[in-house]
Parts: C-alpha cells; sequence; structure tokens
C-alpha cells in the first residue's frame, strides 16, 4: 500500500528526471519550466492508484501516468493563451515569459510527448489505452471550446454547463483512472465503473470550485475570492442566478452588473451578486448538486469487484479533496 | 499496381468521408474546411506506395496514411498562426478565416485526431509505428522552431540550414514512407533504406523550392516570384551569398538591402539580390547541393531489397515532382 504522497513524490521525481533534449532550448525550456512550477500531480497519482486497486504493480503504469500529467499541462499551456492568463500556480505563463508562438509549440511538443509516454505503456492492450487517451483528449478540446463558446453566448442552461465542465475537466479524471485499471488487467466492467467515479467525482470538484470562488476560506483557497464574479464567469451559481432571477426584481440589478465591464467598485459588484445568490439559495442548490455527483461516484466505486479494504485508499484521497466550508 | 492519381483519389475520398463531429462547430468546422482547401496528398501516397512497395495490400496502411496527411495539416494549421501568413493554397487560413485560439485548439485537435488514426493501424507493430510518429513529429516541431529561431539569428550555417529542412520538412517524408513499409511487414534494414530515400529527397525538395522561388517559372510555380528574397528569408542561396560575399565589393550591397524594412522598390531589390546570387554562381551551388541529396535518395532506394520493377511508381513519381528550370 502506497500512500498518496509517496505516490506524488514518485511521479514528481520521474517527472523532473525525464531527459528532455536541450536543443532546440526556445522549444524545450518551456516545458522543463512549465512542469517544474509544480501542481498538485493528482491526475497521475489516480493512475497509479487504479493499479493499484486491482493488485498490480504501480511500474506498469508509471509511464502512462506521466503521459496523463503532460497532457494535462500540454492543455494548460494553451489554455493559458486562449485565456490570456497572465499567471499559472503564481509563476508567469509561457506566453507571458517566452510569446504565444513559443507557447503554442512547446504545447505541441508536450502534447507528442504525451502520445510517447503512452506508447511505452507495459501492456498488451495499447490500442486500447490509446484509444481511451485519445478520445478523452478529444473532448477535453470539446470542452475548452464549449467554454469559450460560453463567453459569447447568451443563454447557457444548467445542462450545457454540465456538460461542458464533463468535458473539459472530469473527463480526463476518469481516463486517467480507466488506463490504470486497463494495464493493471482489470475486466471492462470494473473499468467503466472506476471511469465514471472519476468523471462524476471530477464534476463534483468542479462544482466545489464554482462554491470556494464566493463561499471559500481565503487563506486556503489560494484564489482571489470573488474571481469568476469579477469576470462574469458562467458558473454554475451565475447561471441559476440568471436563470431564477427572471420575472423578478433581482434580474435588472443582476444583470446590470453583468453589462458593467468597467468604473465599478469591485467589492460592491461581489457583495451585491453574493446576496443575490444568498435570497435565491443558489449556495443550497449547487451543494445538491456536488453532493448527487459525489453520491454518483461513491455508489460506482462501491460496486467495483475488488475487497473494500483494497478502495480506501483512493476513498481517503478523494474525500479529502473534498473541503467542507460550511 | 496503383497509379498516383488512383492514390491519390482514395486518400482524398476517405479524408472527406471521415466523420468529424458536427459540435462544437466552431471545432470541427475548422477542421473541416482547412482538409478540404486541397493539397496534392502527396505525403499519404508514399506511405501507401510504400505499402504497396513490399507487396502488401494498400487498405493495411489506409488509416496511417490518413493520420500522416492529417497530422501534416495540422502542423500548416499552426505554423500559418505562428507566420501569420494570411493565405494557404489561395484560401484564408484558420487563424485569419476564424481567430487564433480557433487555430490552436482546431489544430490540437487535429493533431490528436492523427494519433487516433494512427492507432487503428493494420499492424501487430502498433508500438514501433507510434515510436517512429512520434519521434518524426517531435523533430517537425524542432524544425519550426530552429527556423523561427533562425529570423533572429545574425549566423545561420548551410550546415544549420540543412540540418532545419531536414527537421522541419524531410523526415515527415521519410515516416511516411517507412510506418508504410513497417505495416506491410518490411525487414528493419529496408525499412530504414526507405526512410533514407525519403528524407534525402525531402532536403532535395527543399533546396528546389529555394531555386524556384528566384529561377521558377511564375506561371507553374504558383507563388510570387522572389518572395523569399523580399522576407529576406535564410534559405540555402542567401546564407551562401552572405557567405560568399564577405570581404568582397557585393558584401555592403547585400546587407544594405538585407536591412531595408520599407520605402524600397521590390522588383529593385530582388534584381539585385539575384545579380549578385549570378555573379557568385549560387545557382550552381543549390543545384549541385540538391543533385547530391536526390543522388543519395536514389542510391538508398536502389538498395531496398524488392525487385527493381517494383520501385517503378515511386521513382516516376518522385522524378516527376523534381522540376527542370533550367
Amino acid at each position: 500500500m502506497y500512500s498518496i504522497a509517496d505516490l506524488q513524490t514518485i511521479i514528481a521525481q520521474t517527472l523532473l528526471q525525464r531527459d528532455f533534449p536541450t536543443e532546440p532550448s526556445n522549444l524545450y525550456d518551456p516545458i522543463r519550466y512549465f512542469l517544474s512550477i509544480g501542481g498538485k500531480r493528482l491526475r497521475p497519482v489516480l493512475t497509479l492508484l487504479a493499479t493499484d486497486l486491482f493488485g498490480e504493480k504501480i511500474e506498469k503504469s508509471l509511464s502512462a501516468a506521466l503521459a496523463i500529467e503532460v497532457f494535462h499541462n500540454f492543455t494548460l499551456m494553451h489554455d493559458d493563451i486562449m485565456d490570456e492568463a497572465p499567471l499559472r500556480r503564481g509563476k508567469d505563463t509561457v506566453h507571458k515569459k517566452w510569446d504565444t508562438n513559443t507557447a503554442i509549440l512547446s504545447g505541441d511538443a508536450m502534447m507528442i510527448t504525451s502520445y510517447q509516454l503512452l506508447s511505452k505503456s507495459q501492456t498488451d492492450n495499447l490500442s486500447e489505452v490509446l484509444h481511451i487517451f485519445s478520445k478523452m483528449a478529444l473532448e477535453v478540446c470539446e470542452g475548452q471550446q464549449l467554454d469559450m463558446d460560453f463567453g459569447n453566448s447568451p443563454s447557457v442552461t444548467e445542462e450545457d454547463y454540465l456538460q461542458m465542465i464533463r468535458l473539459k475537466t472530469s473527463v480526463l479524471l476518469g481516463a486517467a483512472l480507466e488506463i490504470g485499471a486497463l494495464i493493471a488487467g482489470a475486466n471492462p466492467k470494473d473499468r467503466k465503473l472506476l471511469y465514471e467515479f472519476g468523471v462524476n467525482m471530477g464534476i463534483a470538484f468542479q462544482l466545489q470550485d464554482d462554491l470556494l470562488d464566493i463561499y471559500g476560506d481565503p487563506k486556503k483557497f489560494g484564489k482571489q475570492i470573488g474571481g469568476d464574479i469579477i469576470e462574469n464567469k458562467k458558473t454554475f451559481l451565475l447561471i441559476n442566478a440568471i436563470r431564477l432571477t427572471k420575472g423578478k426584481e433581482e434580474e435588472k440589478e443582476l444583470k446590470g452588473w453583468i453589462k458593467r465591464h468597467a468604473n465599478y467598485n469591485v467589492d460592491e459588484k461581489i457583495n451585491a451578486i453574493t446576496s443575490i445568490y444568498n435570497k435565491y439559495g443558489i449556495k443550497t442548490l449547487a451543494e445538491e448538486k456536488k453532493s448527487f455527483f459525489s453520491d454518483q461516484a461513491f455508489q460506482a466505486l462501491e460496486k467495483i469487484d475488488v475487497p473494500a479494504n483494497r478502495k480506501q485508499v483512493l476513498i481517503t484521497f478523494t474525500k479529502g479533496l473534498f473541503v467542507r466550508e460550511s
């Protein structure tokens, strides 16, 4: 049995030891930089945990786990360009520290590297591993596209939103787990259940993130409270507030705040919108939805045909990621 | 035996029949658009020819051939962003017709699609196919990076240049052929020879392109004559002209033209630099180098252990691509 900290260390060390070429430095330096600025390495840990769950040595899925982490970082590098984000994990993004062309090309090289790592998986099912990975990778692109489309869309429903976060962030958790299970030789039914566990857990995490933007403890959250509100980000909270205030007296106030792009007091906007959320029970709605998806996740895990004690690390790990804020 | 036209038709039809999802349209429409604006499909034809060369059915490598073509188009879509190119094959580039974010993300989805196609290759050597493909794909990124670096570099040698074009454009031809051979079950020695044929041929083609920029027939060339000169592109010709005029009376004139970014007569610049090329025998130098690489290519092909008559289509095809301009 491994602790999560053990697995994180294994991933971090293997990633840093990986021998990227030194030349051309403008291609490979940004990759080394981006992989060195950290991150919790949660996704590759899930791959290793999945392999361990089915009683196989984690070494067998180490290369696939790294592929998942490198792929995840590739998506971040390109998303940062698209979102014009200046910072990632408190450090300069690649397109800021170098330039956009560098971030495009180094990101491309990272995606190729992720396939290179994946191809080295110790498995007789390489074709199936690739199938799961590529399907997920395309879905992540679809999710990013939907997220960008939402910025310009006047009407985004809760259903649209849940589909977007399923694609953009959750299927990667599902695939990370399923690939680890596949390499361990798990049967298709158990693999699917583990995938469902990952996807539902991912949706629950994202809903938690939406909640923490307003109801989180600023010291623990690590981001600016109300950041989503300032950016008019169409989160689960905002989408439901728009829906529930329709025809009510707060409709005009909410829409007025959304339209105002400059010359306003940030705290005033955050307070005003938070008051609307509170009045319309948006926090409870989001918490209920989060519970729904985390229940779905744990029910799927429950059904997997391995002894309960083997599931304990995964359960403890996942529950540790669900922070209680109220 | 297939004609080249037959193979081009097979590729074009299979590409168009490929069922890309319709939604999100902002992700998949640009891919459909870019694949529909044509191109000669030379690279996937090489893959099919290589499979045919070793007596195997071309259907076995059709999926890999499409992977090569989709990958090639992915590199063009991202290169067009980096080069700020407004047109591709006479049509708007994706970042012009849509925007940069669209071209980044649709390009990413194309690269994933190319791996998806590659994974469907009918072969027992999938791991080896992926190895060849990913190595080539990273080298193409390295070549693009070197090309961008050259723009800012005061001293680029002929050796640097040949290495850059080997990576940026030639290894893709080599890999297209080697993968077709591998799927056909060719032995490692013959596969390597075919790869060498492709890479050397690719370098010769690029040198021909450099020559055609100035010495080509405008009606046949399809691009503006002197385009490289206007852009100060560090081609084989310019690099050698800079080297050979060092300390000579034309040194100042050549450098003066390179420095001048605006307020000059385009034809005057093209004529002046062409005169320098002619005086210093640059055309002959480039033609000799082109012959050297095409000789290397055909020598490698010669050594491949299949009956000479089987090689004929590949020889005719390749020779057809070498245009005589003088």
